[in-house]
Parts: C-alpha cells; sequence; structure tokens
C-alpha cells in the first residue's frame, strides 16, 4: 500500500508551507497523511483509528490557525500524528514510539508547536483555558484551541473545564471530535446527547439550499463573520433546543462534517472570529480511509505492528489482562455478586468475554475513573462485591476516592491494577510506576504484585473470597515470563527460592522475579551464590518474610516502581525493626520519569534486568 | 437563646415517630431543631449555615421515605446534623465533633440511616447509583437519595455521576440544594445557569393558580401522580427551554422553595413514583432562621464556638492561613506574574485581601481541583507563576493532575498545602497526613513544611523565586506553636538545635518541632541530653542533614502523616546509604485513619506531642 512517494508531505516543512497550498490540494494532502500514517504504524504500532479520524480537521486547524503563536491542546494526545507531520516533524514521523524517538503523544520538549503535553483524559480544555487567561495577562491576542474527542468528555476533569471556561469573556475554542465511540463503546447520558444532536434537523439539512449557503463562510474578515454568525446562531435556535454546551455558556457550531474540509474550514474561521468561548461540534469516523480498522475501530485504537494488506496483527500472545478477564469469568460463575467495572477499557483489560456473560454485572463507566472507584463503594457498601479493573496510570485519577470512599469506610472492593510498571512505548504518562506508592500510603489495604498468571488467578481469588478492605491486585503489561523448572512452591503471600544459607539475598516481586532468577544464575557462574525472597503479598508485608531477610548480611531489593513510598523502603524499615544491621541497599526507579522504549531498554537502564542485578550484587 | 425545651424532638427515636406527627406540626418541629442547631453549634463549633439551609428538606425526606430502608447519601455531609437528630442520635447530638462523641460527618459505623460516608465534595451521585444498582440486581425496591449542593455541583466527579446516573432505568433521587453559594461565593457557568433556571417564568408563577394546584400534588398512590406528573412535565417543556439535568437524562422538578415544607413534600412524593432518575431542585437560604448566618454565611459555614446573641466568635488567633494570604500579597506586588487559585477556598485559605488587590490574577474555579491543578499548568507554560492554595486532604483529589500535568512538564507551579496535619474535629475524611506520601512520591518536586510565621514566609518566597517545577508548601491549621527564647537561626532547609555531641537525635519537621522542644527539656529534667535536627525542607533531604544524623547512635524519627511513603522512611533509607548501622526508630501514624478529636488528643493518642516523645526517648 506504501509506495513510498509523498511529494506534498516532503515540502511541508512548517505550518507556513501548508499555507502556501491552495484549498483544493487539502484533499490529497489529506489522502497522502493517510497513506503515510497507516504505513508508519504498521511498523512501528500506535494509535491509528484516532490519527485516521482526525486528518482534516487536523489539516484545516493548521490552514487557519498560526502554530506555535496559536495554541493547540490535544486531548489525550494520540491523535497528534498529523499535527507532528505538519509541524516540523515529517521527517522523523519514522522514529515515533522508538527509544530516542519522537513520542507518541504531545511533549513540550519536541516542539513550540505542542503547547501543552498529555497522555491521560479530559486535561485539555482547563490547560488551554490556563493558557487563554495567561495570554490575556500577558496582552497576547493569539488563539487557543482545546482538542478534545467525544470519550474523554466523560471525564469529570473536561466537566470542570467547560464550567470555568464558560464565562471566558474571550475567544476560546473547543473542537469536539465526535467519532461516536471512545475506547470501548461510550456509554452514559452525554454520548446520548451527542446522538440527539447528530440527528436532529439542522444536521440532517446541513447539506442542503440556505443552510449551505450558510455553512460555507467565505474567508473573509471578522465583522462580516461577526453577523452571519449571529443570524446563524439566531436560525439554529429556531430549528432546535438548547444543547448541554449552549448550558454552559458555549456558543455551539455545528455538527458539521469532520471530513469535509471545507466545512470545517469555514467552522474554525467562524469561531476564530466569535468573541466568546465556541465549541465546534465535528463529526467523525475513526479510522477513516483504511477498512479495517473503520470496520473494527476498538482493535485499532492502540495497536501493535501489523500487515497493512489484512489488517492481522504481526504477533499474537497471551497476556495478563487476558488471565484477568478469564480469571474474573470463573469467579462470577461462583460467586453471583461479583461485578465488574471498566472505565472504557472493557476491551484492554480483558473484560469484553465478561461483558457477554454478565451483563448486569458489568459497568462501563466511560472515561470516569473517580466515578469508578466511588460507584464500586456504594455497590460495596451493599455487600456486592465490585472489581475495578484499571490501568495503573490511570488509577491515579482516583487516588482520593480510594481513601475517601473505599479505605475510610473500610469496604472491601477489589482494584485489578493492569499495566502496572514499565509499559513501554507509550512513554512516561503511561508508566504504572506509582500505584504502589499511593495504595501502600492508605491505610487497610492489601496489595498483591503476582508474577506469574497462576499467581495472578490465586491472588485475584484470595482478594475476592478472602481479603477485607481495599484489596489491590497488580500486574504488568505483556506476557508472562519464563519460569525456572525447579520454581514449583509458588506463593501468594511470599517464597524463598535458592539457598538460605547464601551469603546475599535479593528481595522483589512481581515480573522482575524472573530476571531476579537470571542475576541468581548469572552470579553462581562467577561463584557468588544469591537466594530470592519473592514477595507476591507486598501489603501488609509478612513479618517471617521480614525475618527471613535480616538474618542475612547483604540484602538488595529490586523494585520496577517509584523508590519513594515503595516497599523496598517499608521493608527496610521494617528489618531494621528486627534489628537488622547488615548492608541493605535498593534499587528503584528514582526521582525520575521513565520516557517511551521498549520494557527491557526502560528495565536495562533502571538496572532493574538480570544484567543490572548481577552487576549490582556481584560488586 | 435556648431554653432547653424541644418537646418534639425529644420525642423522636426514630424516622417512624417523625411520621406520627401531621404536615401541620412539621413547621413547629423545624423551629425546634434550628433552635438546637444554633444551641449545639454555639458550644461545639461546626458547619451552621449548611445545616440551618436543609431543614425543611431533611424532615420532609424522613417524612416520605424510610431510612434506613430507603438510602439518603448526603454529598460532603457537613449538612447532616437534622438527619443525625431524627435517626436516633438526638440525645447524642451534644457530643457532635467531640472526642468520642458524633462526627460532625455521616459516619457507616454510627447510624444504619448513614448510608454512605462522607467529608468531601460531588461524590453523593455516584456513591447512590451504586447503591441503587446493588439494589437492582437484589431485587431490592428501596429508594436510594443522593442530596447534593450547587457548590458540589462544581466538582467533575458529580457530572461522572450525572452522566452514569442519567440513564438508569429506574427510581433515582437527586436532590440539589440550592442555596446560591457554595462555601466561597460560586463560580462558572452552573451557577449561572442554575440562575438562569430560578429566574424563569416557571419559579416566579409557581406561588400562582394552576400551578400551585399542580405542585401541591395530594400525598396519594403511583398511578395518579405519574399522571400528574406527565402532565406538569408536558405544561413545563411549554414554558421553558430544556436543562442542564434534562440534557444529562433526568426528569427535573422545581425549582421548588426549599423551606416550604409542603412544596418539598408534594415534589420528594412526585419524586417517589417517577419510575426514572428525578432532580428536584430546591432554593434555599444558606444559614436560614439566624440572623448573624443569614447575613454572614461564608463565616458561618464552618465555625468555632460563638455568642448565640451577637453571633461573635468566642476566640480569635492568627493562623498559617492568615500568613500566607499576607505573604502572597507582598509577593504578587513584586511579582506581577503571581496568580492565586483557590477551589471555592477563598476565606479558608487566607486570600480574601489577595482577590480585592489582585482580581485579576485571582481564580476561585469552584470545588474542582482537578481542574485547579491542570489550569495552573496551563497558566504555568505561558510563565505565570500560578500559586494553588489548597487544604491538604483535598488535595488528594488533584494527584493525577500533580503527576501528569504539572510535574511530568517540569512546570514551576507552587502548592499552599493548608491544613496539612492533624486537623481536628472535622475528623478522619480531613485529616492532612497523606500530602507528604503523594507529593514525595512525584519527580522534581519540593516540599517545604515550616514550623514558624517567618519560615512560612521565607519558605512561600523562595518557592516563588527560586525554586523550580512542583513545590509544596504545607502548614497547619491554627496558629502557631511556641518558639523557644534560644532558636533564632531557623533555615528553610534544614536546622540543628541543640548540642550536636548529644547521645540521641530526634528528627522532625512542621509543628512538631515545638512539641520536640519541650519533649528536649523533660528529657533534661531526668538527665538525658537530646539533640534536634529540624528540617524545613523535606524533599528533597539536604545531603547534610543526612550526613549530620548518620554520626549518632540512637535517631528517632517523628512524623505528622502516613508513615508508608514519608519522610521517616525516606531518611532513614538515606542515612542507611551513608553507613549508619545505629538504632533508627519512627513514630509516625501506621495503618489507621485518624477520628475526630482536639488536634492536642489525637497527637497524644499517637505518641507525637512532647509527652509521647518524652516516653519513647527516654527509654
Amino acid at each position: 500500500m506504501d509506495n513510498n512517494n509523498y511529494p506534498m508531505l516532503e515540502n511541508i516543512k512548517s505550518p507556513d508551507d501548508l499555507k502556501k497550498l491552495q484549498v483544493s490540494e487539502l484533499p490529497a494532502l489529506c489522502e497522502e497523511i493517510r497513506r503515510k500514517l497507516i504505513h508508519t504504524v504498521s511498523e512501528n504500532g500506535g494509535h491509528l483509528a484516532p490519527n485516521l479520524g482526525v486528518v482534516e480537521l487536523t489539516v484545516a486547524m493548521h490552514y487557519v490557525f498560526d502554530c506555535p503563536r496559536d495554541s493547540i491542546v490535544w486531548d489525550v494526545g494520540h491523535q497528534c500524528y498529523t499535527h507532528k507531520m505538519l509541524t516540523g516533524r515529517y521527517d522523523r514521523i519514522d522514529t515515533i514510539r522508538r527509544t530516542g524517538g519522537l513520542s507518541g503523544f504531545p511533549r513540550r520538549y519536541e516542539s513550540a508547536c505542542d503547547a501543552f503535553g498529555a497522555g491521560h483524559s479530559s486535561t485539555s480544555i482547563s490547560a488551554a483555558l490556563g493558557i487563554a487567561k495567561a495570554k490575556q495577562l500577558k496582552g497576547d491576542n493569539s488563539h487557543t484551541i482545546a482538542f478534545i474527542g467525544d470519550g474523554s468528555l466523560t471525564g469529570g476533569l473536561a466537566f470542570e473545564g467547560l464550567n470555568n471556561a464558560g464565562r471566558f469573556k474571550r475567544n476560546f475554542i473547543v473542537i469536539l471530535n465526535d467519532n461516536k465511540m471512545s475506547i470501548s463503546k461510550n456509554v452514559g447520558a452525554i454520548p446520548k446527547h451527542l446522538t440527539g444532536i447528530r440527528i436532529s434537523p439542522w444536521y440532517l439539512n446541513a447539506k442542503s439550499g440556505m443552510e449551505r449557503v450558510l455553512t460555507k463562510v467565505p474567508l473573509v474578515g471578522a465583522p462580516f463573520v461577526n453577523g452571519l454568525t449571529r443570524f446563524k446562531n439566531w436560525l439554529k435556535k429556531k430549528i432546535y433546543k438548547t444543547n448541554l454546551f449552549e448550558n454552559f455558556g458555549f456558543a455551539y457550531y455545528g455538527p458539521v462534517d469532520g471530513h469535509d474540509i471545507e466545512e470545517v474550514l469555514n467552522a474554525l474561521e467562524a469561531a476564530k472570529y466569535t468573541n466568546k468561548p465556541v465549541l465546534i461540534h465535528a463529526v467523525t469516523i475513526k479510522g477513516k480511509g483504511y477498512r479495517p480498522a473503520e470496520n473494527d475501530p476498538k482493535s485499532f485504537h492502540g495497536i501493535g505492528r501489523f500487515d497493512i494488506d489484512t489488517g492481522e496483527p504481526l504477533s499474537h500472545s497471551d497476556s495478563y489482562s487476558k488471565c484477568f478477564g478469564e480469571t474474573m469469568c470463573s469467579l462470577a460463575k461462583e460467586n453471583d455478586k461479583l461485578c465488574a467495572i471498566t472505565a472504557a477499557m472493557k476491551v484492554g483489560t480483558g473484560l469484553t468475554e465478561f461483558s457477554r456473560l454478565y451483563r448486569d454485572r458489568f459497568f462501563d463507566v466511560g472515561i470516569a475513573e473517580e466515578h469508578a472507584v466511588t460507584f464500586a463503594s456504594g455497590l460495596a457498601s451493599q455487600d456486592m462485591m465490585p472489581v475495578f479493573a484499571v490501568y495503573s496510570s490511570f488509577l491515579q485519577r482516583a487516588y482520593d476516592q480510594l481513601v475517601h470512599d473505599a479505605a475510610v469506610q473500610d469496604l472491601h472492593l477489589v482494584l485489578g491494577v493492569d499495566r502496572a510498571g514499565i509499559v513501554g512505548e507509550d512513554g512516561e504518562t503511561h508508566q504504572g510506576v506509582f500505584d504502589v506508592s499511593i495504595l501502600n500510603s492508605i491505610p487497610n489495604t492489601t496489595i498483591f504484585s503476582p508474577c506469574y498468571f497462576d499467581e495472578l488467578r490465586c491472588s485475584l481469588a484470595s482478594a475476592v473470597n478472602d481479603c477485607t478492605g481495599l484489596t489491590a491486585v497488580r500486574y504488568p503489561r505483556g506476557n508472562e515470563p519464563a519460569r525456572p523448572a525447579d520454581f514449583t512452591d509458588s506463593n501468594i503471600n511470599f517464597t524463598i527460592y535458592g539457598n538460605p544459607n547464601a551469603s546475599r539475598l535479593i528481595v522483589t516481586y512481581g515480573r522482575l522475579f524472573a530476571e531476579a532468577c537470571k542475576a541468581k544464575e548469572m552470579l553462581r557462574d562467577v561463584g557468588i551464590e544469591a537466594c530470592i525472597l519473592k514477595l507476591c503479598r507486598i501489603k501488609p508485608i509478612d513479618p517471617d518474610a521480614a525475618r527471613f531477610a535480616s538474618g542475612f548480611r547483604r540484602v538488595h531489593f529490586f523494585e520496577e516502581g517509584m523508590r519513594s513510598g515503595g516497599i523496598a523502603e517499608c521493608f527496610e524499615s521494617d528489618i531494621m525493626k528486627l534489628g537488622f544491621s547488615g548492608n541493605y541497599r535498593i534499587t528503584a526507579i528514582e526521582d525520575i520519569f521513565i520516557p517511551h522504549s521498549k520494557d527491557s531498554v526502560a528495565l536495562h537502564a533502571l538496572k532493574l534486568d538480570a544484567e543490572g542485578m548481577y552487576s549490582i550484587m556481584r560488586k
């Protein structure tokens, strides 16, 4: 499909070059961009469907506005590939998501055109409002645009942003990219409301007669557009009732066809000259222009490498998520109180089958992690058994709810914390390295961090059936690591592996155990014997585990997470209380954020792989 | 004002007793309740104005619904005093907020009628929806009611709740208590929208003619009410346009006069028999029935003891908040980039004067801590200098934004973390004991924890002028403690106080330093000499401070915060790295939540006061 021929793109070194094109040439550019997107993501993996959906919107934005003087704030930011190509990074787009290459998300350090970084959902309106207010205070008249998807609109922060932005007295533009589908299927009243707007007479008639004349505002100066806008608004109000955004104080332009570049240009021009907050409602097709992605946008939301001709992924593997989902199904069969909750990550967290088998007990709450935890706490207060499956980095959004709604009331709810640890190519905003620190600080909690699938199954069953209070089971992205043939007596509390009379003790948990086993072999090859204390329940730490460790002269704790507030520091404190007076060292993530790269590269750089452990332990 | 005569209240041992009264007797009951509220809060302190505003609404709810079978979920929960009086706790209402007495907030352990605990804002709809879904799964037909103020509606979680609740297929009731004022003045589009509804023809005509007939639905069965409701809705739609709540999928009943008990009863009866989510919009007066509180509801939101006749507080004192606010004003004078942000806590955080002097640079964003941090990050990205003043326990709501929007982008923003540490009578949901753990886990952050006002001033100036990245200055509730006469060389990094050759070292930070000084004197009296290492900058810890401590044989760290993730564990790890092999002990808050009591009582129980330190150190 890729003929390596992108003549228009190659000539766009900056948004200024884009502006040299005629409007009539833009559809051809969009075709080139789509080809390049499909080719790049088929090689590097990434967020294909979201990027294909916003090609025309992105081109139109850079045609009408002037980055970096004007600021575009992307929500989540996984749809920014076209933006990167048009803002001087086309020559490096092949490096996207690779070690040392472009990030798959907007990053301020990468370009002045990335006005604000992202990775999590629903932040764009608030950040853009901050930028717009700062500009106002500085007497800067440039424009600020928040670009947000309908899925992100289900997050409370987006509403806090709308509520605050609605009374801003100057130009402020929100572009709502409504692809009728967030990452999983959209749920709740907002999507229903958007559907209501889409099927209104205004939209259905948008292509006909006078409407066509009105919508195609010529690219002229402010006064004429303002008059026309006022007339259009008057007309619109006659046609259909007030919508949500108008209730928030926004002027509402739309819906527009987000793949009709002229229609989008006209809407943006009109918005540019409106002296108050404006929301442009653009309707797009996720995966637009690539049949496999249009047909199955969920699978093409975020994907690995794939075959362009067939759309088939180039690798298949089991995953912790799949194991989690299967375990949930078997637990639900035995226990009719078990409920599963996801914040728009049904597929990603492995809950698809559960949602089919136990529809009544499955809740997709939208991108609303705070609600998910408080809602789960409500279920738990009525003796249901809620399990919230959530990516580690997104769990960060619900810290207060974990404290205030779950733990302080000692309610029994279970967290399935997916993508715990280094996550690889998504980079710093997605690393699952804070969940242990935040959960560890909360009283009455239990945390399991299994290494192998069988441990995940047993931990989850124990979390549901045996534990009380807030209980987390955390597990990494991807597939389980290799297991030593003689490692058989795995325990969900702790396990001692190797000679308990060895001179050195490695303490670790989660998938690092597999690295520790390799390091142990490497050490043996140079005549150093090490024992491994493998924790699976990392909070509370079993006193027997601490007692065992306190007998060693050299103890080294390896932790795939932040050092501050992590388990290694707790463990140190525990064994010090027991009179330990040997040498205790910690290797964990010190005070840094981890950029995108393969897991193995990041773990190696952190000295958390077998080689790193070996190099440290042999000293 | 209090004649100790509450004949009706004394006979209400449960909501069943309330139901024995005639509707015509309820206003007299409300009068008694108000007298009791004013008397009790004048003695114990508490949230007077919110409670006075909801007397009729609370009485009406318990008249129409059957607690604990029906579930009432209070948002924030500071308005639950009447609810407590009517649900079997009248005889203990005098103990409210006192050690061992009733909590000032709903607590599940206190009564089955407290369906869900609270303390923070915007949780009620989500929690109530969880309860309602659980009931549906269990085949339980009882009712669930979320009671939420207009201020709480500015929090994103409330919108996540509305979005999810709007499509619930059964009866689900939200009562919106609109007192036209959250804790500080309400801001944003939502309050404007509510005003729009209040001044609509529907409300203005509510007392007249046919409307009166329609509103006064007699207390009869479901079918008639349903018919009437449908007719009313039809009529209403004819009169005025769709509002926000209808956009979310709710049936909207209102506005009703929240102090007209019959009007409220009718609305509740109508809601009870509506087979979908309903929002009742009740308009109330904060502080209703007590002139000083009606005139100045902000000051009577949460207060200490006061004189009933005059409304004057019985004690005046300076506070860290006041010192913070004054410092902000003087810094803003020098620096025109300095902005102050509050999440509906202008008065509480000491920013009233700032908001007057620097109106353009003052932002009250509503009860929206997430937005506050992301908005501040947006300001910072444009080189403004935002300072977000926030109570420690509410900062918990913005953990992800601190990580994802501020720290990961290394933006320079400052947090003024008020009420850090034990807060006393508000109890477990308000203790400021987690902020250190969560901030400590975030890379690139600096944390100051001053003890005295002069240190607060210097720390804040340094945070604004000298630091980079996310910087927090945290300080306790109340007034500064006494200072030893010979403590003069206070430093915002660390200070050594006492003989550096002493046998024992106390390490601490924040106001505990004053307790440590007392303990040091007590120890000297029994012949034990102790030195004190006082940290003010607690992250990063100065290597010289760790080096100093590592030379001692006995080191004891006292920390007014969670042990897990706190500074004491970090410090232990730091000195261990330096080869410390002595005895290291930590006294901090172990894995528990701290209930309400006076600060001094809580600190004593935790062995974090001078006596506790002395008893531990002399061993």
